[in-house]
């Protein structure tokens, strides 16, 4: 991350990011761009993986078992057997193998089958495909793609889980939509519309962007317009005045950024320290890419009488909750607008979505799926 | 209407309008052929759309909007914001603009962006598109074709819903098949066997038929076999005699019409006089228009007594359910029967429905949908 | 079946039937051949087809419809009018005819129209397919495939219904799955792993196969490893010793036979005596072929002291219907895998099943379907 190359725009008005011109609609349909799967992705929390139980996951219509066996670290494997493809999920571990559920082939960590119950001999030559494994920050992390570019990529440090000055919050719901539209909801802070029921009359002002080569991101800072700020948001952004929002002198920066193909949003304060950490990985769950699985980390940084953020955390939850549930409706809704349609009919006027749109095509996999 | 072109058959035989010939299987799949859009369609009821609230309608798998706003007459949109395909019935009204819920772009009645909240400019040129929208009868009507043809396409004026000799009644079904089986299941009154339990040993008696440019109508007395009459039938059609068929004097003229795209059902008593008036409009909700939103008024002249209507109105809905649930049943099984075989295998046995089947493919939108 | 050319394998060594080589993935998908529809294949129970109510069945995508008349044998007819494909199990049952439930058209059991009652004629020669049709153990076949081949091919007595030395108990569940998943199930014993928990730690000791032109078969004795015999086990198989597998002397042989397109397992004791009889038929219902409908009748001997068995009789219920279950849950795990991998991948390493395979392929329905 530190060597990226950026060039930051600093634009002489604040609003002056946004044309009333668009992407001409060429090229690949963003939401038939498949992940690019030679990353580090989540794909379960380390403890829903119990020693002696395999749990079934799933990467873009890959089946996937995860073993935690006996002895030794946890593994992944293909989560069909190689006799008749039945889920090995479903079967039994036994010492550092998982045996299948119906005829008892086993399986190793280099999902090499050592064992066929009726056979003479041990093993039978075939297997099933293993997956490099890691965990961090409590969230198991399989390499879906070329497992020799694993060892060469670093697995994520999500958030600051480990810092005992923050306070850490684990979600993960998940969306019927493509990852894209996770992507752009975040990135464009202009949505705050969407959560005048939660949030009251806040108002983003794009304050900068940013990219490079892997990464795009935006800086905002908010105003609110009028009524009561709730206590939530408070906790979470800090006191606004209620001031012009030309003249308002900045309070916290939000920057949001998507470092493909994980996506944060920090919230640093009028003294540049870091206050809230928010890191968030879309997994894709079916064949098509149209379902994901979220898996995100809210970090808080404690105040210094720690126990109001404790007090408040429940709060805090359920205002975080019912923000993300008018996200996910309305990503949700773009997804079946798109159904619909048969493609992608956005009309972007927000250079740093199509910044955002631009690299989550480029970094995508290589081959786009050509039908639904 | 009065222009049309009428060239009544008027059959020496009452029944001999009933051959055992049948259409060629050729041509195009009558469940295959669109609704023409180039007619006035209802999609809601007047009283679904209140004033300041958004309502959600859908014709042939277009998503439109409704809006009554705060001032000024209802308007319909599509359904889908311009910058990310959001319906824009989840968003806001405001004065006589509909705001997106999303990223906050308002539209006024024309479907163009009036307002993007944070651009320099107002608006940015793009815009939904609008439907010519009229009420009458308490029905919405939108013109889902050519707008350029709405002005000189009269408006339906339903049944006699302005009537105050008649009481009427609303129904709106759903029903899980091509509008086509509704035209043909209301036509062809040899179908009472169905109603048998509702109407008792009922026999339709056909008497002559009509057909021009743009309808078909038939006409049809009753003649009851034996068994008691329903009191909620005899309400309806006046009271029969049991009397032989072919002997019957006629009281009652049942005359069944389909007027493209709408149909209607008149009966009128041995005086000539209109006593009941049903009108209904088959309207296509996905987008292989095999679904169908039925809105139907059912207005039945008041007695001399007014009250003993108003006492009998409950069991005459009761009465009217049972025998529209029976119909519903039996086209969604045809409906059903056509999936599965791929096709239709009608073969049609009474000119009637013939010449019905007819009109509504030549009437029927110009282009046929070939796949499913 | 006692003309089949018959040669048994008798291996030398027990496990000897077993190879780690497997089968090439060539020729056509078992899993999209149909079910050769030349056989009499059962669609209901004979008790469920009540006089006078018509009964609804299916085979293979093709709606059946089941008469059992006010006078006459039982007989079926393609179950959809010839006027507009509604099902004539909605309809009634007059007579020997079976009416049309919508406009009242009329057939007979050889399916010809014999009535459309607003005709000056009796029928109008028109028809509906009549299938051949018998009634035999309690369950009604009907012959799916060219009539002409019907009065040659024998009608299946099964299993010992009629044997008072037994009690038959029948069943019938659903399974979402291909039919061939459910033979090579039955087939391969060596799935005793997945019945751990019911059948303790059994193992299934290969004792030789058998094969013709229209069958395989496979002999198996059991081993108890450990642990107690369950109690209804030990009524269905007798009791087992604990005692090495390779040394244990024979005590009943389980005889495993799939006599296309049927499939029975035998149970003889050491003095060569049937103490335990199962028939299956497996019958597919969508047009796909990927749901099947068991129809099986399991006739255990009666002991000595009678009463015994039906002491046990809802033990052995809930046993059988608990090992069921297990098969069905597995049956359909390799069925999901299937569709999600787009074809068989089956590894086989057991020769028995692999030429149950070859059976199945070589018996099916000429045309194999191309299409999912």
């Amino acid at each position: 991350m530190l060597q990226e190359k950026r060039h930051f725009d600093a634009p002489n008005d604040p609003r002056s990011g946004v044309t009333s011109d668009h992407v001409a609609r060429s090229g690949p349909d963003l939401r038939r761009v498949d992940l690019n799967p030679d990353f580090w992705l989540p794909v379960a929390w380390s403890h829903q993986v119990r020693r002696g139980r395999p749990f079934a996951a799933r990467y873009a219509g890959e089946p996937l078992v995860l073993i935690r066996p006996e002895t030794g670290p946890l593994y992944a494997l293909e989560d069909r057997c190689a006799h008749r493809q039945v889920p090995l999920s479903k079967g039994k571990i036994e010492g550092e193998t998982i045996r299948c559920c119906y005829h008892g082939w086993a399986f190793d960590r280099k999902g090499s089958c050592v064992t066929v119950p009726y056979l003479n001999k041990p093993g039978n030559g075939r297997g099933v495909r293993a997956y490099p494994c890691r965990e961090s920050g409590g969230l198991v992390f399989v390499f879906p793609g070329n497992p020799e570019l694993a060892a060469r990529t670093p697995v994520p440090q999500p958030c600051q889980v480990d810092n005992p000055e923050f306070k850490t919050r684990r979600f993960d719901p998940r969306v019927e939509c493509h990852y894209s539209f996770m992507h752009e909801n975040l990135m464009d802070m202009n949505h705050q519309f969407l959560h005048r029921r939660q949030m009251g009359q806040i108002t983003a002002r794009f304050m900068g962007q940013g990219r490079g080569e892997d990464f795009v991101e935006a800086r905002y800072s908010f105003a609110r317009k009028g009524g009561d700020q709730p206590l939530a948001e408070r906790l979470l952004f800090g006191k606004h005045k209620d001031i012009d929002v030309s003249q308002q002198p900045v309070d916290e920066i939000v920057t949001v950024r998507t470092s493909y193909p994980y996506q944060t949003l920090q919230i640093h304060d009028k003294d540049g320290d870091l206050v809230m950490d928010l890191w968030v990985a879309y997994v894709p769950q079916g064949q098509d890419q149209l379902t994901t699985q979220t898996f995100g980390l809210l970090s808080v940084k404690r105040p210094k009488w720690k126990f109001l953020l404790d007090l408040a955390w429940p709060v805090l939850g359920i205002f975080t909750d019912r923000i993300f549930h008018e996200d996910k409706e309305v990503v949700e809704m773009e997804q079946q607008a798109w159904r619909e349609l048969g493609g992608d009919h956005n009309v972007e006027v927000f250079p740093v979505v199509r910044n955002l749109r631009d690299l989550l095509i480029r970094s995508g996999a290589p081959t786009v799926r050509t039908a639904l």
